[in-house]
């Protein structure tokens, strides 16, 4: 279990998703003493249909539940062509690509999504209702890494927000709206996300609500207990919705991989509006930035350091971080 | 086979989707002339897996192959709680929504997918490579229409641009590039649409093509036969996408229809940005038009109107159209 929770968040600094990586683990500790989470969870896993699954994570790390709720989805692919699993009482589960990638990873194609607290803006209102709500899907490519795609619907994400908050900066237009719905440039006073694309990334945020929460009898919209405002004793009864697509129940799985690789290189081929601006397909900037931290490292403010740098002493575990 | 393409145009344009609706039935009727279209075609089904099937469209309408792929699908739910099918060797099937609903009509969820030929901007790139490939998801509700979000990747559809060159009107700013790529107002220049939420869309689009032609084995982006563009001679060979889900795989039915009644309801309550305008979700637009033209009818241009009258002519078929 804490296999999956290190590697998940190890991963996501790893890909440069910082939001989502080593920097939650303190709050994930704070959330573990005060019982929000559970460190010993059974999981319950029930095989409804051939293809179907649902998995009670017992308030365990989202991480871990999620992983656990993967590789139930791909068991199931293996036998039914596709599987998918609906897992319910879960957390955070950090980033949704540890996932679909797990499948990418094994010639299957993966889809996973999540919800979380109110977030964005809802179409025609004033204040959040939906959260960021995640979709990502991963699949196969030769010769190089899976194609990936994992985005909140939210135009920018609320780390983008809290970095302007950091450096005292103005945002865009249009990236955010205060308490009362206007937009705003004051990255203080940011209440609200937009959804991605207008009223359309409000629309896929409520699809990815129907999959984690209806399908998964978790709450929905702003009965979400929120990551950080509400107690940490609270457990976040969070649902999450894996799918796994066996490729080879589909076409030739060599086939998938040589076209998944010409498309990619095609479009990377295309004309480039800034002839110094390479073509990038999703997921390539998040491989460029892994291979260079796999060499040099993973930067760290010097407040997560200092908060690392604590939990090694508290728990007597030696680290070879160092603050640059 | 008729009835599907007849239901599907006239169901697109009662929901006002007047871009996917009976406009295009003297496109349709000139590609089965020409020889795009097969009428007669005999469709090849393989069960590969428990939920995942395969088909043959025989380079039929759209809309037929697309209906038998949608039932497959169901099919296939019922035994193994959710079912896939991959159609290939189809043409365009209109609107997504109409293959989605057939699922939540029958208290399933649906989802449908299709790609079309190159027409929204590539991230950092000067021209389109991928189709406004399209996203449909829907699902039931108790006591009223199912739950329906059918977007297309771009901000705005084709036919929205269209509407401002007939007006000769300038475009918001954001909505469409020229052929050299740059942003331009001036709707007559413009050739490829701005992704919905800027690169999100693009990966969408990407992700959908995944599906809909690595998938099926038909053929990507640039290579895709264009709707209007190439010789009606010419077969499209595009390729879709179906799944649906039977609900009670996962939870009650009876508990999630009310569930989404809830949420819709709660969304709906939520404070309004303008008073007097009140939130909507995905969905709802189409149904307040259905519902008002299944009473007054569908709204025809003058172009529009003597192009059916001719094809009635021509067929020596009455029809109750009128042109006010």
């Amino acid at each position: 279990m804490a296999a999956d929770v290190a590697a998940g968040l190890i991963q996501a600094s790893l890909r440069g998703v910082d939001s989502h990586g080593v920097r939650l683990f303190p709050h994930y500790l704070r959330a573990l003493k005060a019982g929000r989470i559970n460190p010993d969870p059974t999981y319950r896993f029930e095989h409804t249909a051939p293809a179907v699954g649902r998995l009670d994570g017992d308030h365990t790390f989202g991480h871990a539940a999620g992983a656990e709720g993967m590789r139930r989805a791909m068991e199931l692919a293996r036998q039914a062509g596709l599987g998918t699993v609906a897992v319910y009482n879960s957390s955070h589960f950090g980033a949704a690509a540890y996932f679909a990638l797990m499948a990418a990873e094994r010639d299957m194609i993966g889809f996973s999504f999540t919800h979380g607290d109110s977030l964005i803006l809802t179409a025609g209102g004033r204040r959040p209702f939906f959260g960021a709500n995640t979709i990502c899907f991963a699949a196969p490519c030769e010769g190089e890494e899976p194609f990936c795609v994992d985005m909140a619907t939210s135009l920018v994400t609320w780390n983008k927000i809290l970095q302007f908050q950091d450096q005292s900066k103005f945002i865009p237009f249009g990236w955010g709206v205060d308490e009362q719905g206007n937009d705003t440039q004051d990255a203080q006073r940011v209440a609200a996300l937009h959804p991605a694309g207008g009223y359309k990334g409000y629309a896929l945020s409520m699809m990815v609500e129907v999959l984690c929460s209806l399908l998964t009898g978790m709450p929905f919209g702003r009965h979400i207990i929120r990551m950080y405002a509400d107690p940490l004793e609270k457990k976040r009864q969070l649902g999450h919705f894996f799918m796994a697509f066996r490729i080879d129940s589909f076409i030739s799985l060599e086939e998938f991989k040589l076209r998944m690789r010409q498309m990619k290189d095609e479009v990377r081929a295309e004309p480039p509006k800034d002839p110094l601006v390479p073509i990038q397909v999703p997921g390539d900037p998040e491989q460029r930035v892994a291979q260079q931290r796999t060499k040099d490292g993973i930067p760290l403010s010097q407040a997560e350091f200092e908060a690392l740098s604590r939990i090694s002493t508290e728990c007597k575990l030696a680290w070879a971080g160092s603050f640059t």
